[in-house]
């Protein structure tokens, strides 16, 4: 990445913030050395945090506000009272074209609340999804809808798969992706109606998706696809339900390497093999969710994630913005408008 | 258990019967010697099985039949044309008395189905759903439903709380169970109206249920209430997207030990400590999903496990055979019934 790319960063959002904030920064950059940040937020925390990092120094600009959006505002009350949170300056600051693309780690639903009303949906697309990625038996599979829409019909979840494809093939670097609707059976007669609805239209389709039909919840681990397409409630449950089998077992293990002398001896010997396994299923590593749909990049981390974790979701951010992945999507969605979406498109 | 308790077996459901079923029956014998079977299905594939283990020749009866069930019959046409079925004739054997409870591990919707119609629910419940077990952190938790019911509404889902907690008292021997329904969110203002909606009607019962409010897809594996309510939909995604990760997470460990002449070592050394693990997280110790609400015992084997696997639903339904599940279900909705399903009782 040779140009010169922005990232607006909420500089008080989630649980370690600044300090996540500010070092996962420095961490990004030392990786990619074309990143430069806006960081929102309180100067008096920032200052110091930012000053102690030689990387940052020339590559930040601090944009003081007194205001944050705390974890317990309510969306539209965040979007009334907001306007000069450090989150809202974020994406004030794509909306007006000063960053590429805004990271935070702060409350969701307000994210996604002034996220939708600052950058507008693409045309074409009715709401906006979280989408983000899932190791796999075969490497990375993303997943969408995580949590913006409980509730979604057959167009939502048909636009959501184009809006996953897309993501995919730009930000994953998959050429033909894949993509299922996950179901609770891959047979045709089972589910849900607006997850037959939407198979039904996407078999149909004129457009180049690589549609495999129905997939389960154990496909998701499986790789079987590269796009998992499902409404907010489903995929949030099924997302969590991951993760926490995902700690029981590492719990487990950690139990089994205490239980006897024999097993404390075979971690000794097996120690960096299992760091190495530690690595590969951590969280920091698939963090950041991206708001998909959107007229703007905008990356949502994991609220109680730490320096690293950050710095992993500013590498989502930062490889979207350097593959013009809106330019894509906006392409992609006039096809699309053309074809089937006429309907629904806002004009 | 003193007593003799009566299983009826289908005898040919599942892709590793009859072996399986036998195997299993012989297996869950030896455990508790109470036990005896009436095994339906083809006699001349059954019989040389039992007469090769000498536990059970005593203690089963084979009813021949050459009808089965296949995966692919749709539960209508199960219900029509199946009433000669060895799955049908082990439901039709729990309906006349013959035995206490019916295990099969063939077709899910045919068996719901068949189990709807010979055995009707209980009631106050206006549908059946599924209810199995989950290893945790803290023990195990049980979820239903887990895919009898692909959408609920409010009420169906306060009567699975119900349902569940009865389980939960009975079957795990839980003194006062705790409740949680599943949501993306602990906070009230999140979810779907369905499920604020039956939140609200459990918080204000005067049933004696320990509500816990919201949990989300992590609380499953944390343990965090000892009976997890949902939709069919989300719970069987759920329980797909755990095994899945399970899956994954095993491979990994078998990859990691693999990695490198240390890491062998290693898993020579840990390795009974590694086995032990196995079988904590092994799907076969929590075979046996109950179909919860109907006027009699029926539990569904995973159609893939084996004799172990197969013995162990036995015990389930064994258990919950003794400890007089169904008498006790009915006395709750009894009182369930009066105080706030008046209108959806099935009279």
């Amino acid at each position: 990445m040779a140009e010169r790319l922005t990232i607006a960063l909420d500089g008080m959002g989630g649980d370690n913030a600044p300090e996540s904030v500010v070092n996962g920064a420095a961490m990004a950059r030392e990786r990619t050395p074309g990143l430069s940040f806006i960081i929102f937020g309180d100067e008096a925390k920032l200052r110091p945090l930012v000053d102690a990092q030689p990387h940052l120094k020339d590559a930040v600009e601090i944009h003081h506000t007194d205001d944050v959006v705390s974890n317990s505002d309510k969306p539209s009350y965040a979007l009334r009272k907001g306007k000069q949170t450090s989150m809202r300056l974020a994406i004030d600051a794509v909306q007006s074209g000063d960053a590429t693309s805004a990271v935070s780690a702060g409350n969701t639903g307000a994210l996604m609340a002034m996220a939708m009303f600052g950058l507008r949906t693409i045309p074409g697309v009715e709401r906006p999804a979280i989408c983000s990625f899932f190791p796999t038996e075969r490497g990375e599979t993303c997943m969408l809808d995580l949590g913006a829409n409980v509730a979604c019909d057959a167009d939502n979840l048909l636009q959501f798969a184009v809006m996953g494809e897309a993501f995919a093939r730009t930000a994953m670097g998959i050429d033909k992706p894949t993509v299922g609707l996950l179901n609770v059976g891959v047979e045709d007669l089972k589910g849900k109606d607006e997850v037959k609805l939407a198979a039904t239209a996407l078999r149909e389709t004129n457009l180049p998706i690589e549609f495999k039909g129905f997939v389960e919840g154990d496909d998701i681990a499986r790789g079987t696809v590269d796009v998992v397409v499902t409404d907010g409630f489903t995929g949030n449950i099924a997302l969590k339900t991951a993760e926490g089998t995902s700690r029981l077992i590492s719990a487990f293990l950690r139990q089994a390497f205490q239980s006897s002398i024999m097993a404390k001896i075979g971690y000794l010997f097996a120690r960096r093999a299992m760091q190495k396994l530690k690595l590969r299923v951590d969280p920091r590593r698939y963090n950041g969710a991206v708001l998909l749909g959107l007229n703007g990049i905008v990356v949502k981390s994991h609220g109680g994630t730490d320096a690293l974790g950050f710095a992993n979701a500013i590498g989502v951010a930062a490889d979207m913005a350097s593959q013009g992945f809106i330019a894509k999507m906006k392409h992609d969605f006039e096809h699309v408008r053309a074809t089937e979406f006429g309907s629904n498109a806002p004009e």
